[in-house]
């Protein structure tokens, strides 16, 4: 029997079924809809029409550790402090990487679903996230490891030891079957009894190289689909959503639409500015670092106000929004104290770099596909049971990617086949 | 043999095939997803896979008016002149609907694509669009009707009499046949050798009462599929796009969520602000004059900073963008001499009024599903062939809904059943 919790505000009730919330990274809408109109998905489909799909709002930047934070504390960065997956940190004077525990201002919900009884499993695709998800968890004997690196996991720091004898042999991390793995690792801890409170997240390499109607994207969904349904089948009460959305992001003749933020800034006012680009991670491959959204720190003692130069910025091609930090962050909900001053947004086809010899294009094999900006905001929202009424209703209005474990919780009608 | 021709910069050659321009008005994409998903679509779904299916991004503020004159010129408002349904004509110093062809400041495709020698015939729910579609193709030859004034149809002003007795009687304009009626009529004007190059555009009436899982929306978007299948057996080249999408845009109790931009800024400033809603139309039973854009216009003579009053106009509840007439005209490609002194956009779940007074929500039985924001801005985007390569790749950068001719024309598989 569960207990319900309360964390960040939000009080969570689940049912005594396994509960399952899944993270597909970069999954746009596109993804789904490409596979199923082919008869790809079966379980999604299912899910779709007996029990709940929608669109949900994901967050902005819209980029991996904000969302993924932001889903695993249920609460927008401004409340947890993870507001790209890369920040200028102006109290040191030094760029960092968001993936440790370390920059988290609020608990994430597994210490408390552990404390609460369920027996608490994160498994997630990327190394740099786990750690994130497993605040608080492991010393409360909980499950945390990553389909990157599963010979790392020991009992002392993950809460499970020998993950590829339980799972099979761990994946290459630039391939779709290293997020197949996280959910094959998600059915084999539900099915041994290790686990029945599991947030599963994988990793956005495929769709980062591939478009949705593409063979290759058909098949690696269609074998997530086919886990999803060793799921089902295990009674699971199933979520799924994404981190936030893809789209190509190239000239018509295949070459990536970037505007160089620094180097035009610096061309046309001075020295010295700062372009954070917060999609960066160490899985460059994918992307470059050229994302649809950019953190800018003006000069070093910059006499320049700050006005002239988003109004500026605006009428650069591909821009689509500039605006100032405290505005940013009040619409966008961010931590004011770890952004520039001011951010911009790019379209759906434009992305934003610092210069043209910060980033390395070569290894774009395959075109540009990225996100990070408004047009990657919307994202599948779907579940394997109906919502209860009130849910319901709050469905029509504006749903987030980040309450994904609050409807698994709470707005999901019972199920049949208790734990 | 049809020669091609030339429309505000852009050449169109299409083929010797029927060519089908459908616009499902108000068709968010998870209104395809929901049909699609329980086969209630079999001839959009053959489009899709054996085809091309996307999303386009649609004109903002994503409206009637403004979009089907950008579908029907090939053009963004800061060319063809309409930038709303509505506007305040600062010259006369009055609020006008742009529903006739006077505003137009470009020319349509349809008398170019006339004398050429297609048999153009344009079709449209609404009979408040049909004077901007007909302007100079009656005079060529062409035909132009609504299915909301079927009976008013006469040779020497639409091109074609006695529709009923082609089509069948006349629809109730508040339904769903008044859509479905404007696809017969295609079907009808393309069997009876009438036409062979078709504009159709349906209203959103369904869509503003029914969200897409509703058995309502199932049954209507069958019906539109069951007559795009009579369009593709009769060997036509058909692309599907839409407007703009919907939302529901109200609390979780069910009431419309708005702001009251008018109210609010006269509270805080002073008296005058003209507050312009641009989705106003003869079809307020939908809405409720309700939306997610407004142009904002200072109070004659005011002293008030535009950038203070947009300062703080960006801090009301569900106001998402706030931009001077200049940014706005540039980054949304709008006529500055029809617009506000500012415009505003609020979110997926919000919309803006100008008093309480002003709106009738008595009107409104069922919920509001409005539109008019970005979040409304992306659409479906369907064809019934494969692009051609250099379309293809065109295809996956940014696409827009009224780009439809030129794909129809230019960038299409060649057809097997030629006129």
């Amino acid at each position: 029997m569960t207990t319900s919790f309360t964390v960040n505000g939000r009080n969570y009730s689940p049912r005594n079924c396994p509960v399952v919330g899944i993270c597909l990274d970069g999954s746009a809408d596109d993804y789904l809809d490409a596979a199923m109109v082919r008869g790809r998905l079966p379980n999604l489909q299912r899910m779709a029409v007996a029990g709940w799909r929608g669109l949900a709002r994901a967050q902005m930047p819209t980029f991996t550790n904000v969302n993924n934070t932001s889903i695993v504390t249920g609460a927008p960065p401004c409340v947890h402090g993870v507001g790209g997956n890369y920040f200028f940190d102006t109290s040191v004077g030094a760029e960092v990487m968001t993936n440790s525990a370390s920059f988290l201002r609020a608990d994430t919900i597994f210490p408390a679903a552990q404390l609460a009884g369920r027996r608490v499993a994160v498994v997630t695709a990327k190394d740099k996230l786990r750690d994130i998800f497993a605040a608080g968890l492991i010393e409360r004997g909980g499950i945390a490891f990553s389909s990157e690196r599963v010979k790392d996991a020991e009992v002392a720091t993950h809460g499970i030891a020998r993950v590829e004898d339980l799972v099979g042999p761990g994946p290459y991390i630039y391939s779709g079957e290293a997020s197949v793995y996280v959910l094959k690792a998600g059915v084999a801890l539900l099915e041994s009894g290790l686990a029945d409170f599991l947030y599963l997240s994988t990793t956005d390499f495929m769709q980062h190289t591939y478009p949705p109607e593409a063979e290759e994207s058909l098949d690696f969904y269609a074998a997530l689909d086919e886990q999803i349904g060793h799921l089902l089948r295990l009674g699971a009460i199933v979520g799924v959503t994404a981190d936030h959305g893809m789209n190509a992001k190239q000239r018509p003749d295949g070459t990536p639409n970037v505007t160089y933020l620094e180097s035009v800034l610096e061309q046309q006012f001075e020295a010295g500015f700062r372009v954070i680009l917060p999609i960066t991670d160490p899985h460059l491959v994918h992307h470059g670092a050229l994302g649809s959204f950019a953190q800018v720190h003006l000069p070093p003692g910059s006499a320049l106000a700050v006005d002239e130069v988003i109004e500026w910025v605006r009428s650069l091609p591909g821009v689509t929004e500039a605006l100032d930090r405290e505005t940013a962050a009040r619409l966008m909900e961010l931590p004011p104290d770890r952004m520039g001053d001011f951010v911009v947004c790019s379209g759906r086809d434009a992305v934003l770099g610092r210069t043209p010899e910060w980033h390395d294009l070569s290894q774009l094999k395959v075109g540009l596909r990225s996100h990070g900006g408004r047009y990657e905001e919307m994202v599948p929202l779907l579940f394997s049971a109906p919502l209860v009424s009130e849910y319901a209703s709050r469905a029509k209005g504006d749903p987030r990617n980040f309450d994904l474990f609050d409807y698994l919780c709470n707005g999901i009608q019972p199920c049949t086949s208790p734990v």
